[in-house]
């Protein structure tokens, strides 16, 4: 029995192969990449004991040998109706992945636990990001976890907490005074650090991709009619595509894939505006800025895959206002007691938005991911 | 097949026993009320395929019917191997459990979940409690979620986040210039609500006691040596015990009980005092003041059953300073990954004069309940 069923790494641009067991970023050709598996010789009942962690789904995870998982915890988080806000929304069957319940407060621990297990198991001893914050404090955490050195470069505007928890596990932090692209000019600048900036390193998606391999199974194997994600630099979105996918191979479900639907902030949508105009990529958004900061990112490595799988699931990308962002959050609290991050209550924003144009069906099974604690977000509410 | 097994309340003092299908507070004597329970027909066995959250263990809890469950998602938090600390600490097989990876960020959200859904089962529907913040956090969501009022009553010097956390739920705040003794007092004052203070409802302990359930159940239902638990108003520890006396009713564990600590700060230390005299019963503290907010009880209803637990389990209680709860706070962050709340951190540096003394040995298996996410107290570490 093989721990990992990764087999290598293909490029969606190019359409080559690269070996899995090296040190390795991006494509030559400057697509990021993405990791293959052969299919693995695995029943759904295999599942059932194992624990309600990501590494239940090792097979469909990279990291070859279990003594490389780097852990905290993270993964199976509650998938929670929400009838009340559900009949306020007009959508009945209302469904809310909490990623609040995970290490560091965000999903984006599914993606530090993986990449940096990986990283550790090709050799990586120091790592560099920039981050608008909450995956910093992620992969700062899960490098103390595994001893290694972590450099996080993150805007000065970022949550308050997020360079708290950084520093606090003893990693290096840099302020930048500037956005995303600026961390990412500074972390290109220092060498001697692996660069595990979202999509250079393809095995941070491998993490998030469990997101949607459990909503698939704590439905019971079914699919939900429609996912909603707050897409910054759209790792989350894409990985859950990628599991559906990798489900649909491995025979465990059938029928058409959700359609996936891309939520951004009317102050950073280079998604929504690319794919209203039909275009294969995103342009650069000017002045990007909102109050739900971890999808600040005005232009995506990934931007093209995004579109791509929204395009291929009959989903859409939508853009929704601040204010109506921090409305929905409250009311999410105060209907269902669940304390929201602004990037999960966009969510809510734009499916009272699909709702009122028709484009979602008051009977349509709909999955929104809080992709984060409303702990890491004190000021949103009020004192 | 039943979904409760709950028989009846007990006085754990003058004997009494009452019905559980009514509502009710105190026994008449002035003692806390336990639950009891048939012993369930239940095969460990059973508990495999059930998901993983506190309800899993529904025939040992409260609550009647599976409509009145009001959850969140909470339970089954992770049981995580600290090799790194535990070798500074001296240690080997020391564990710490998660607890603030579950609604709400602290271990209250188990209390909560339980208590408000079997006060809503016997026909409550106004709730008011006393605070030092994280439980009022955790009954303010839970009621949201159940569609009840809250009345919550804080000191003013409690965790800004838990202000924020009851108001975003809608629930009603009192702010109190005092300690939780002048916050009981108010709520007193409160006609039509039902009062939920700690211990003085029989529910909330059934919640806590599912960590004592999980700890057996995560260790293949053998028991460590040691569990050490930072000790306020006590429910956390006797919950444990009472978990672990029906597992062994039950006949899933056997050999004696882990010895049981009581935490407390130098600054707030009543049980441990009451301990070192050897006394059955506390006596308040003055001027109690900690940095571990939550443990701030100068006198505890329940510390009689604390007090109880420690001594039949061969164990004891222990006050740690301020300033070696930062440190030792710091300090499994930095090895480990894991940012604890200062009542978590509280246990580390017990830990460490239990095994200076020699109280502890290298071998022990040692459980330590971190109670919260280090993510509600921001200013414990640096900026
Ligand atoms: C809370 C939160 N939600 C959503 C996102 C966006 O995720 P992705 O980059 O995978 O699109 C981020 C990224 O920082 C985030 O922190
Ligand atoms: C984080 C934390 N730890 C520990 C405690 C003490 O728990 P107990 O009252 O069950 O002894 C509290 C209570 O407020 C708390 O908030
Ligand atoms: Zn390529
Ligand atoms: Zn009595």
């Amino acid at each position: 029995m093989t721990f990992s069923a990764l087999s290598h790494l293909e490029c969606p641009r190019c359409g080559a192969t690269h070996d899995a067991d090296q040190i390795i970023g991006l494509c030559p050709c400057g697509s990021p990449l993405l990791a293959r598996y052969d299919v693995p010789v695995l029943r759904k009942e295999d599942l059932a004991s194992r624990s309600p962690d990501l590494w239940r789904y090792h097979e469909l995870l990279p990291v070859r040998s279990p003594e490389n998982v780097v852990t905290l915890g993270e993964g199976m988080t509650p998938l929670l109706p929400m009838p009340r806000y559900g009949a306020e929304l007009g959508v009945d069957r209302l469904l809310m992945k909490d990623e609040g319940l995970i290490p560091t407060g965000t999903f984006k621990a599914r993606g530090a636990a993986v990449g940096v297990s990986r990283a550790y198991e090709v050799g990586v001893r120091k790592i560099a990001m920039p981050t608008n914050g909450n995956a910093g404090s992620a992969w700062a955490a899960y490098a103390a976890r595994a001893g290694m050195e972590a450099l996080i470069a993150m805007p000065v505007a970022a949550p308050e907490i997020c360079r708290r928890e950084v520093t606090a596990v003893g990693a290096r932090l840099q302020l930048i005074d500037g956005l995303i692209g600026d961390a990412a000019a500074y972390i290109r600048s220092q060498p001697g650090y692996f660069d595990a900036s979202t999509l250079k390193e393809p095995y941070r998606i491998e993490g998030k991709k469990t997101m949607g391999l459990e909503i698939a199974e704590q439905l019971g194997w079914s699919l939900p009619d429609v996912i909603v994600y707050p897409t910054g630099g759209g790792v989350g979105i894409i990985g859950i595509w990628k599991a559906l996918n990798e489900l649909r191979d491995l025979g465990w479900i059938s029928g058409p894939l959700p359609r996936l639907v891309a939520v951004q902030s009317t102050g950073c949508a280079p998604i929504v505006r690319a794919w209203e105009k039909g275009l294969v990529e995103s342009e650069p958004w000017p002045d990007a800025n909102t109050v739900a900061f971890g999808i600040t990112v005005p232009k995506a490595l990934g931007d093209f895959l995004v579109l791509q799988a929204i395009t291929e699931t009959n989903g859409c990308a939508i853009a929704v206002d601040d204010e109506d962002i921090l409305t929905e959050q409250h009311l999410a609290a105060r209907l269902e007691g669940t304390f929201t991050c602004p990037e999960g209550a966009a969510n809510f924003a734009a499916i009272r938005q699909l709702r009122e144009s028709g484009w979602l069906h008051a009977n349509d099974q709909v999955v929104a991911l809080n992709t984060g604690a409303g702990l890491k977000y004190p000021e949103t509410v009020p004192l």
